[in-house]
């Protein structure tokens, strides 16, 4: 079955059962370098819901990828061994903190399996329990492309939800605020506690404006600088970006990052330590023309790109 | 204010801000008959959800609506006082028993200044906690608009999700099963529970086979047989009607009921003791148009009339 | 995987990659009884075209259908072996015959494994090379449901196009024009040919004002009284329902049949030998909400449960 | 170029400049039995805009229709000289009176050529000046399709909006009230002289639950009788039809005319002696998928075929 | 009431009956610093109309805003009082100097109460009237974002139109050209008078080529040295900005103003001596997604801040 | 009819039947100087189709232009005769090579005339049977924008899908390789062949990241001195735009052109000797909307302006 979904990718685009990036479906993880998986949770939303949907039209757009990347001509299918392992399953839907575990051991599965995830949200607060499993034993440091620090105490009295998620990571030791760096802050806020947050804690922040006055080579250097050649998470909400681009979502702020600003942003991150990703809060119900999600899934297939690239190269080191 | 307001009805419909019907946003309780309130918790939704989302754009169409009745010629804002109430307030938005209780609350505080409320939700799982409220010393009967029966047991392990309400209420002592009536019900399921609790309970359910079958006329002469002259509840899931016409909800079922024939209904219930009502589950994100929220509004309207009338009738008899 | 996949039904309905109804997916045809599959193929359109997307999106929108039958309480899943075969794939999509004789291979595949195919498009073109598969031995009736009769001589100068395959069908032995019936045929032509042609060789044509004279029940019995219990297939072209349901396809004509009527349609047509079934011309760029979809969803939901029960109570009678 | 366009029916529906129908634009009147026409105003709405918008939408959509039709086999082309005669200039867009003066005059330039026009709208406040220019000299009869009668005295403080031809026309003499019929009225008003003032004047108004209740072919009957054999306008006010059929209108009311009944319903008026008709209030963006459209043109459609079946009678008859 | 609906932001985005920005409405002048209001009046508008609808989408997606600024970190609502004061009345809608009037009436209450206006269009006639009330005493500087420069002499023969509202202010002496400047003009047009007269009377214009080769920065610097530290009036058209952002308007204009560009352009206004501002032409029914309105409430929240800073601080100075 | 078609321009913009930009419908060629016309063929797209539709839609939204170009002050119809010679008539849709030969005949017909062709497809595959009209005896350069390279060898077996054209016009002689520039290229393939047919033959290639970093002006000089001043052809697919500008299009590619640099590009394009253009790509199925369109009008009317401005200019020298 795998063979035959391969060759997928040469049929006509809109053919088929879409599996991310059209690779084959996989349950063996011995089969695997890199997993591809959704998690279709968004339980922890204070504003506009909808992520719960994010991975099926994500999955269904990314039938839009081809396989030779035009710059770097990099091919992560011939690199790496890459499939898509479905969705997280829930047992308790409505408890986040329930949800929050199933996220937990499904990535725990994989890590121990040695197969690097690329999980497509669902809301932002699956970072966390995905840092739970990959930072269990060591902290990660953080490359988070967001309009939002997603650094507050509580929302709506709750400390899970997808406003929090990096605060919690950083006081569970599972991220190291050093190592960390927020990219397209913006929009206003009703206490300064989640830019403040990060600001104590070291983490590095660049707002939109700054972001737009440096440039994006700027800020790739700075990230490289900042992660080192430790282990890294890159954490991708697809509010980042201009909501013009990506209307998809469920708390817009205008002003944001150009589509093309975050594929070179991604590319720029070549070579670097990445344990995993998430591209999080595409939102289907608010663009179903799929515009949003042919975003997602065009930068999924660069940071695809970019984790393949390294795990081949670190296991011809190895060998 | 209030005067102000209600001269809104005036002006074309595109102006001013949107309160239910433009009737004037009242805060005094002592100065109303009937509550018009919005309830946006769509915490409880296994499938699709932005029923949070409901009472703002049935707000915003409710505009449309006019004061008298072109059939019965009721005008309900020279019956009684009407006025817009506004959102309840939630403490623990991810918490469904939690947001449950703040919906009692609020209900009950218009139950104990004997307004009567008409609801618009949110998810479905909102109309226990407002029977809760109203049935707290005698239950109720219930006249239950539906594609779904909402009695099952458990869904993905919560008993409190909107697919579960009128078996609690039954549970609980809130509904009487042999006062009520289900119709309109329809759709697949993966388990026969859903329909046997009702069966067994004693509830009449007209699936919408019978429904086309036998015509409006004899489901309302059925309803009243039912219901009596006793305390009765009207709950009304937008999912009932045919998605073509209601598209904007979360768990759409195909051939449902036209409007023209739920406005029908809703008038000939006219003259029973109606102590409360509600319309869930128009979902905006599935329907931007409006025009999902413009049937609810209508809907909304049509019951006002028949609870207008019906209370400016007894009180009068009082007198 | 086959067990796995099954239980996908009791998970919300938005979680999994996306087989028809959930379904596992099949590749070894020993395991099946009835396949579902896509013919993404939509190069015979001389209108709107983009019914080359129909599967993706119908399989998406079959999320929402569930097991038991809430009138029949038919459960196909517990009589038949039911799975996703994928969709037929094409070597020549630019060449018409090349592209039919695909078709007819794929379909004669299941046929030698005695599976019942259920198609879903792609245009209405084909029918004709399915047909060509299970009627290569014997002449099969047809239950064609549809606003246009697709009996047209040449359109464009093609004699394969979308608007010609019951002509070619009657002309090459493989449909007997004495058992078929076309059922709610509307639309103004620039020929009277497409309604001629039927009427000379003994095709029954119930226009959609004769269908809303006699009502459905009048039409299933003379459905069933002109198959009768031979070998029967069934085509069922989405434009056939009003396009307020059914937007999405290519050449939409107002004044159609309602979801409730199709549906009670297929439901009388229970017992009768199917041997095959198709639904085309759903368009998925003419309504991207997917409520079209739902629809085809709906009704291959309701063919299965035909079927299965056939099947089912056929290879009972041989045991 | 007339031959040259007419022959645009056989081409592909998307392909060419879109005229009505795909008819020749014609600028010679006496080329011209029946002229169509469009009415791109809509300054007169006191609701939602956008019926300025109207003929561009309704021409494109047009290019579905075909020639014969399959009930009454009419070809309106083979017994009628039918052309495309562009749309009414306007000089002063902003002033109500002079636009309405702009029509009259183009109207009564077709009326003097003894051609018939089908006017496409616009706004409904286009039928008084159309109405002057064709009942200048004798009054007409009407039938009018309508979800509201349009008899108001004034709305915001102006005597010739939108809701207000009707009334204006009998003040003016140009209609004769008793020779009217109102078919589809529903919805709520802030007064009852809307509905009063056809009572007292003689108008019938069928509202729209008697229209279910007695049926199309009663309707017909009724309208029949009281328009007779003498000159009469048809104005049809999309907005009629329910809005989930059609979206695309100002001022939508739930619980309306099926497309399907409106067909029928022009089809039953079949012989009369129809002296001018419109199609008005379809407002594009509302509806940009074009469905309404779509249904306005085919009621243009069906109206075409009466007035050319009446026309080509009554010349032969004249011969 | 006040302070509940202040309250108010701390709720979930899509509580509660939509008030600008979610503040109290108020009803008392003397309550308040800065009104927000809405002009729901496109009388004037000469292509795709709409606009009547903008204050209400506005309102619905300002509560997407919060409290304090990311990036100068001013909350408007600790420095001065603010409140939406509703919708201006209209007495003839049809009628486009009598709505003027109506506009004029309005703002100069509010003027005579000091309070400073934020109106949200409605077209762009509205300007003209707006500053018959602030500048009555006293011409105003303007800073003008708008791909047009609404400076003709006649649109569709009338002087009022929303293309015109401009030379009328200077020729009304309301408007000091030399005080003038305006940014973003672009697109195509029958006549070189609409750039000429601002050449003419020293209008600096700043078309979309120089804004794009100068930079925002140098757009600041030259427009906070023509308008000085005098009274100014900023009007901001969001047809200005690219209509892939902002497509939701009646005369878009390809190759606009970026919004990350538009909201440096009003923070870079900071400190000045701004009287009275207003955004106009959103018109909703060409973008129901509510972008479009998300921009214009996020520029509004913009200009709100400088205006709160410079009200507070010249109050400061004063005491 | 021609005189009076081209005062339509001072229209309101949604009046009349759309012609493209406006223009007079022309039949007599030796009427023109510059035709535009309609190529609605999408029969070699591999991907999603609806290009189709494209000449339709983009007629509607060109009536938004005017004459005077902003920035040039050309007025391109005081310098040439510019005429709508309607759509390209096909006699066998379903045939791509037959369908070709339809668009050479037509092209040619142009070209024997001396009239310059300025076509609107369709999809990308017109432009070789356009060459083959237009470089039947001198090859042409190129000035292409896209983002993909169109250099296949096949597609799905196909040489002349829409992935082809420029491979087989450099086979054919009709291009000249070493005078063709590819502007926008992006987007991952299957193969390399795409971008490395180019390379080989001297094909210039301009990528994304390239066009980024030098910027449009030096891009232009790079064009300018590539096609030098010899027979020139210009093809612009509108997916080289963004896919948030240009939604509309069957295969959109991440990261693209901004409108506003495409309009700097067309513009720098002036006094070369350009022989045709084309648009292509445009499909109105993935944008109801008609922005992309719009887009497209406003580029083709960049195109028109530079080419009656030489043509203009060459005549001028002649005399």
């Amino acid at each position: 079955m795998v063979d035959n979904l391969y060759d997928a990718m040469n049929e006509p685009r809109y053919c088929g059962i879409p599996t991310f990036m059209r690779t084959p479906y996989i349950t063996d993880l011995n089969e695997l370098d890199i997993a591809l998986l959704g998690i279709p949770y968004d339980g922890a939303v204070e504003a506009r819901s909808g992520a719960r949907q994010g991975p099926r039209q994500i999955r269904d757009m990314s039938s839009m990828m081809r396989k030779i990347h035009h710059v770097t001509r990099i091919n992560p299918y011939t690199l790496c061994r890459v499939g898509d392992v479905g969705d997280v399953h829930f047992h308790k839907i409505f408890d986040i903190e329930s949800s929050h575990a199933d996220i937990t051991d499904f990535i725990e599965t994989l890590y121990c399996s040695a197969v690097i995830p690329i999980s497509v949200g669902g809301d932002h607060s699956i970072t966390l329990p995905i840092m739970r499993a990959l930072a269990k034993e060591t902290s990660v440091g953080l490359i988070h492309v967001d309009a939002h620090t997603d650094c507050c105490d509580e929302e709506m009295n709750s400390r899970y939800s997808h406003g929090t998620p990096f605060r919690r990571a950083v006081e569970e030791g599972l991220l190291d605020p050093t190592r960390t760096i927020q990219i397209g802050i913006r929009g206003a806020a009703n206490s300064e506690e989640c830019w403040e947050f990060g600001r104590k804690h070291g983490i590095r922040i660049i707002y939109i404006e700054e972001f737009s006055k440096i440039g994006v080579k700027n800020v790739i250097d700075e990230a490289r600088k900042i992660v080192g050649d430790q282990r890294t998470y890159i954490s991708f909400d697809i509010d980042s970006i201009d909501p013009a681009f990506a209307p998809g979502t469920g708390t817009p702020e205008i002003g944001g990052i150009l589509p093309i600003e975050a594929q070179a942003l991604i590319r720029g991150l070549r070579g670097l330590n990445i344990v995993g990703a998430d591209i999080v809060e595409v939102s289907p119900p608010f663009d179903s023309s799929g515009n949003t999600a042919l975003i997602a899934a065009t930068l999924m297939y660069e940071i695809l790109c970019i984790i393949a690239d390294a795990k081949h190269s670190s296991s011809k080191r190895r060998t």
